[in-house]
């Protein structure tokens, strides 16, 4: 015997989200169902909403329902000469959060692996090029996380921006080897941002 | 500085999930944008039906579309004289799985919890009541939690049996005491069926 047909979608339907098992979902569909209607509804429409309207800005890849982002569209940001390359709009919201930084971002959603079939083009470097081609900007932060990939991957943008004669600087230690640049606190990451070093 | 609006909707709308909060949220909405857009679509659709369509079968309570569980439309269960108690919906499933009973049920969704504001109306009792008036059934089996709170109910709805001239029976030891009837394996759960102990 299982549910019924639409308990049955509504629990299959949630396993879609990260580490959502069978036991959890129809924890989670139970609980909404007996006491949130409501915040289920709202979550409903907002999942619609982001899905269909959410895309990345032109210039930089974070989140955005506009063609370009927050940041990219700001006054006292645009004209800057400093770009940090982030992993993921999560990195970027903390390396906003650490105050450090009041430059442009790029974000690759992800880190170079040959493996997995991520290569340059998917993490947009194509288009990293084409802002650095401009000519505005004169510094970029690789602040990739602190791993074997993102350091490969770091190395690998430290050699476009010297095509482009850009100066290219790493993040300095301070994040902890192996860990991710998101679960940092934002003491540790203004340091490792204030101590950056020159990687060409 | 905040992500954009409609990813701030979606990662506070996520919120609504229980044991997520704001960083898994943040996780989930990441992992729908970049990942999963078609997943994350179903389960708003899901969403949206199931809150606007499931209710409780009048007869037994347990979650429903129609008026009438599947349970207790099946005509091989509808003329059953025994009729099992449980807390939730996932304690009937967990019965239905151990494969030992074959007759109707009835759900309470949750205890009695005066401090919560939980009494005899809120678990349905005079729905109950109507079924037990009806004189089809002979024997109630009070499958709660074995915990306090569970036994307490128990207790409670053995004495509106009694009062129905209904046997009332308890489930058997068997089931780890303080634990939880969703969580435990079928065998065991069978076992503990088949030693139920009279309570009127
Ligand atoms: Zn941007
Ligand atoms: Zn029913």
């Amino acid at each position: 015997m299982e549910f019924s047909p639409l308990v049955e979608q509504l629990i299959e339907s949630l396993r879609c989200l990260p580490g959502v098992g069978r036991k959890s979902a129809q924890r989670a569909a139970f609980h909404l169902l007996e006491r949130d209607r409501d915040g289920a509804n709202e979550l409903a429409n907002a999942l619609q909403k982001a899905m269909a309207e959410v895309g990345h800005c032109q210039q930089c890849r974070n989140y955005t329902e506009q063609d370009l982002c927050a940041i990219c569209q700001s006054p006292k940001r645009s004209q800057a000469t400093v770009l940090a390359v982030v992993e993921s709009p999560a990195d970027l919201m903390a390396l906003e959060q650490s105050g450090q930084f009041n430059g442009l971002y790029f974000v690759l959603y992800g880190h170079l692996s040959p493996l997995d079939g991520i290569g340059p083009e998917q993490l947009g470097l194509s288009l990293l090029e084409q802002q650095l081609a401009k000519g505005q900007i004169e510094e970029v932060v690789l602040a990739t996380n602190p791993t074997v990939e993102g350091d490969a991957t770091a190395h690998y943008i430290a050699e476009i921006c010297s095509r482009h004669s850009v100066k290219a600087t790493r993040i300095a230690h301070g994040v902890p080897v192996g860990g991710e640049l998101e679960y940092v606190d934002g003491t540790t990451l203004a340091r490792s941002f204030a101590g950056r070093t020159s990687m060409s």
